[in-house]
């Protein structure tokens, strides 16, 4: 209940070229590191829709909100961020349930996002999420459809009362 | 698609109530630091049902999970972390479409956890859900209910093009 989360709707044109930009050389610089068969691979996978989304969600994170008793976060720093994170799914899901495409661009440094839009020193850029109408939404992951990565499955990710069973 | 998380099912009633004790302190703890009125508001919320849960379902992420070239993790180191949180999004959603009640346990000690299950140093306990059948799912948030905290006008949440407009 702290609801530590802000979303900065971004429609500009300009601010959305100067960040397509600026992940355009930040997904070369990841390319760079990859081997050739793994970077053709990559090469085929779209990462961002930031200027032609219908608009820009940028969700961040104020771990101050909420005061200093928050239930949770006296052991667990993080719990705040969670929250933010938990509410960026429950916008996920709801764009989905919309029929609304909507892709979490990560390939951005957050003190370039934090300096385009003004975010404050204490506040926390999440997400750049580019929200809008698709001619449909796909049943397989992107990255699985592209050959990045496959499934891992269910009975390697459960464990009985304890890691090691 | 690195799929960084894993689920640990405890069933066991000895390593619950060992974790249920610790949870008791740790909520003392933050109890203590309150005011007064405040810690009477605490005092009648209920912040665990570690011992009468049909199951504890502790999650973990593993951040070497997917080797070194993850993508968006190049520049942000939490987008793993993210991931994990999203999957425990997705799993709480669908428990309470199934009519399931699930609570996440944040009164604990990573180390804490870490050691009653075993889970390897590499790896983060990042939650300890609650999940199984339940009366009722409440409509309202136990924290506003509890007059713990209430909510926060959308319009506050929601920026537009910068941070400060």
């Amino acid at each position: 209940m702290s609801q530590p989360w802000d979303f900065v709707l971004v429609t500009s044109t300009a601010t959305r070229e100067t960040f397509a930009q600026h992940v355009a050389t930040e997904r070369a610089a990841f390319a760079d590191d990859l081997d050739p068969e793994r970077r053709a691979t990559f090469d085929r996978i779209k990462v961002e829709g930031i200027r032609e989304a219908s608009i820009g969600v940028v969700v961040t994170h104020d771990q101050r909100r909420g005061g200093p008793n928050v239930l949770g976060r006296r052991t667990i720093a993080d719990t705040g961020l969670y929250s933010t994170v938990l509410a960026i799914q429950n916008l996920w899901l709801a764009a989905t349930a919309e029929g609304l495409g909507l892709g979490w661009v990560s390939f951005y440094r957050e003190e370039f996002l934090r300096g385009l839009l003004d975010i404050p020193a204490q506040v926390r850029p999440v997400a750049w999420l580019c929200l809008g109408t698709v001619t449909h939404l796909a049943d397989v992951p992107d990255l699985e459809r592209h050959g990045w990565r496959s499934r891992r499955p269910l009975a390697d990710a459960v464990h009985h009362e304890t890691w090691s069973h």
